[in-house]
């Protein structure tokens, strides 16, 4: 593997441990834990992992003998910036509780787990990959562990080698899982741990015991950068407007976060297109209105970030998918006989009155792709939307109008962007990489503590990584029932953008000046080796989240 | 304007100008020069400023002393990271010289020239641009400076405000148009003398006298940055084909530097296929053909670079565009009268047969493109075709035919990017921030020389800046005659990647490697602070160009 003089230098780096988990720890534990929201349901389907206590770690004063500890590690899902870092934590970590641990990687995500792909993680090969982005040591994939069989198979391996304690590394779904596994393993006293560490960019595993996911810093500081960048060369040229969508999912955290760093003159928040009951047609006209307003002052330039969810956030189309997704589900095979030019007109025909005008407001590109693009179970496929484009679209024809009643005189190119796989490999910031490396060394300390069923919790973010907490919460008390695919399942509440937090209300006020003026904030590449202010940052989001606490 | 601490960390970065210009210099001119091609005719065209000698400063032990200058400034064309710095280099050699000195700057380019918006630039607006992105310190634009009226107007203002020497920070075009202008205000005895720096990322300016074009560093940086961090998520999913087009016009050098950087699977070079008189379905076989082969070996995923001018070098499509231009300009209205589903049939009957056999092959949307998007002059308008999506379209359909032939069992899913406007404005590497920062420092010296019709040039490259050589090149030296608009042109020759050349050696030697094996580099983010080979490194093109001198 030939590496780049950076990945040679950063190699080097030494993660800031939390000086509690500098040396030997003892538990702490806080009171029994409820979950989120509906209690009862959720108590019942764990009876063995309900209502733990959350842990906190605090200093030793006297060292403890440790003993070797087999552990296996699942990547599961996206990848996201710091993933070899938990491991590489992990590892030190066992190694420190006894040199002659083992660490055995799943390989390509849990199918890896059910179909006994593994390898066995030696120091040679870790070292290949400490600070390092990606999830290439072991790879990821997105097999649900779901199935009791899946969890009696993976057993089987686990017993081969020894394997006392598996951590999953996922997003929220993966941590439910993780949970699940947790509590089966216990009631058939498999004698195996589970532990969930918190990986996502999207930013929205995160509550009030978990203050970030993993990789949102890294992920949110390179589209940052590339968005600073456009936006220089938008405030330079002067005469496009750039429509730029990012990842992330349902949830709008990455594009506030990227609003909050770069200042862009209009960002969109799914979740206030949602609590406002807006339609297509308004954010339109809202776009619209901030591009005429800016022409009126000689401005014909701007960008604009739109969040990779939004489609599915605007009630009118949310509605609209969902009788298409009906309609053509029941009457299929008629559709497919329809001729293409006939097409439309069927579609429209075959809808209510308000979802077919819904669907005729829509370009004719998008409405293609909401009736032709769907998945194998018949589903629109939403993300496939090109989303920034349908948008610059509709806002140009509503330009137009606008200049026919003499409310718009200017001129509108617009350019498209989408950024999502340029961040999620990216290497971990500072940050992250010393985030990940605790969130891993901190795992092997609740397994040492016999623990099951815990997510790895590192805490007081906003402070140097020195003065970071560590401990563990019992994922159960993430945790609500919610419907997916027609059944109540306990899952982990997913976090969106709330619009009474602080990130958002800071958007808010500022975002009428942004549209109008030029405040353009230029954030750079992440830097490694630099001054602790421009290093050693944590995301914005992040720290107005603790302002409010 | 807020900063982010990166800028402001950077802000008090002093770039490192060459030893030869930290004191006065004495001016060593070389002998008489000569145009690269075309000799009687660039005579003739530039009696006055052609067959001057390069000159190179050297240090001269006695101090001079200087008089007041007042020098006007235009950015020209498209936006190249350390365009700032070039200003900021001339503001401090100009306040060198004399500190009466001023420097205006004209807006929006050439066109600000012209029309007289200019600002001065004073010292407290300089201090806010040393070492940043961008150009919109004064705004650039794409105004031809081409007409003796053009000239004239610009005069006015010239004399107005008591100015000596223009400097004209443009690509090619730019500055054959800065030769034009200094040969004319010769002609005439206007007292100005007229300046060229090197711009543009393309790279595509430089011979054996200008070794780079300022921007080719950090834009190629800041791709190579992101094609790295795909790249490493490629490795970890193994799932996607990532179609990566890069900017970069007519020339591939872009292309060619960031393959050497990260290590592609595949990257195409236009003029390559120029020379190989490659049809876009030898491409698509060549492209699929590695595919087939790493499915083969279980490998289902890979990164393909396309060079944004790749179109225009396929010698079957560059056919086929000119007869459509030709065609469509003589069959405008009646080919407007054609109902959209009759268009296809109607535009192959009316090609000739080798030229509708290439229209033919061509998938549907791209055909499209080609009669529909046409610019103000009826011209196709290549920049927009979506080569990246055109490629892997076709790619797909071939992998179905050898699957069909039992050549062929994997899976193939797409992504596409395209990066450009990414990199245009970014924060200049160390490199070009030194490099910008003394084209511009050297330019004062050149303006204080009393030369005209010069291009600033810094050499040694390859070498710590402080060892860079000084001096000036006569830009008629490279210029050769060239057929523009049916009209034969004094231009500047651009440099086209030589397939001779040692970095596409390099590459080619590599390339079947690359292709088979998974040997991506990542090379991350550019970084300012940190040690040498991270920090200082110029481009691979630059090196290896070196290398082959």
């Amino acid at each position: 593997m030939k590496k780049s003089p950076l990945q040679k230098a950063r190699a080097a780096y030494q993660p800031k441990l939390p000086v509690v988990l500098t040396g030997p720890v003892k538990v702490v534990e806080g009171e029994a834990t409820t979950s989120v929201a509906d209690q009862e349901a959720i108590k019942n389907l764990f009876p063995e992992t309900y209502g733990l206590p959350e842990i906190k770690f605090e200093k030793r004063t006297t060292p403890v003998a440790g003993k070797p500890v087999n552990v296996g590690v699942i990547l599961s899902g996206g990848q996201a910036p710091g993933g070899h870092n938990v491991i590489c934590g992990l590892f030190d970590g066992i190694k420190k509780l006894h040199r002659d641990s083992r660490l055995y990687g799943f390989l390509m995500g849990p199918g890896g787990f059910v179909d006994h792909n593994y390898m066995e993680l030696t120091s040679a090969i870790i070292d290949e990959y400490r600070n390092t982005g990606g999830f290439d040591i072991i790879g990821s994939g997105r097999t649900k562990l779901e199935k009791v069989e899946q969890f009696d198979k993976g057993l089987e391996i686990l017993r081969e080698l020894n394997i006392a304690a598996l951590v999953i590394i996922g997003g929220d779904d993966s941590n439910t899982n993780a949970a699940v596994l947790a509590e089966y393993y216990k009631s058939i006293n498999a004698g195996v741990q589970v532990i969930g560490c918190p990986k996502t960019i999207d930013g929205d595993l995160k509550n009030d015991v978990i203050e970030t996911s993993f990789g949102f810093d890294t992920a949110t500081k390179v589209y940052s950068e590339v968005i600073g960048n456009i936006q220089r060369d938008c405030n330079s040229a002067k005469k496009y407007y750039h429509f730029i969508k990012l990842m992330g999912r349902s949830a709008s955290h990455i594009a506030l976060e990227c609003a909050l760093q770069t200042q862009p003159n209009i960002c969109i928040i799914s979740e206030e297109v949602e609590a406002k009951n807006m339609t297509l047609q308004d954010i339109v006209n809202s776009i619209a209105d901030v591009v005429a307003r800016r022409a009126a002052d000689g401005k014909n330039f701007g960008t604009v970030l739109v969040p990779e969810g939004l489609i599915e956030f605007i009630p009118a189309v949310k509605k609209l998918i969902a009788e298409l997704n009906d309609m053509l589900a029941a009457n299929g095979d008629e559709f497919a006989a329809v001729a293409p030019a006939e097409q439309r007109a069927w579609v429209i025909a075959h809808l209510s009155k308000e979802n077919a005008a819904v669907y005729e407001s829509l370009p004719a590109g998008v409405a293609r792709q909401l009736t032709l693009d769907r998945d194998p179970h018949g589903n629109v496929q939403v993300s496939l939307i090109e989303t920034e484009k349908l948008l610059s679209e509709m806002v140009k024809k509503r330009l137009e109008e606008m200049r026919a009643e003499g409310k718009y005189n200017g001129k509108f190119s617009p350019l498209h962007h989408f950024f999502g796989y340029e961040g999620r490999c990216a290497d971990p910031s500072n940050f992250d990489a010393d985030y990940c490396y605790a969130l891993g060394f901190n795992a092997s300390c609740l397994i040492n503590a016999g623990v099951t069923g815990y997510m790895s919790s590192v805490r007081n973010l906003n402070k140097p990584s020195v003065q970071w907490q560590a401990g563990g919460i019992p994922i159960t008390m993430m945790m609500n029932m919610e419907r997916r695919n027609g059944e109540l399942k306990p899952v982990i509440q997913k976090a969106l953008v709330r619009l009474d937090g602080v990130p958002f209300r800071k958007f808010e006020e500022k975002r009428d000046e942004w549209a109008l003026n030029t405040c353009y904030v230029y954030p750079g590449p992440i830097q490694y080796f630099g001054p602790a202010e421009v290093c050693d940052q944590p995301t914005l989001t992040l720290k107005y989240e603790h302002q409010g606490k």
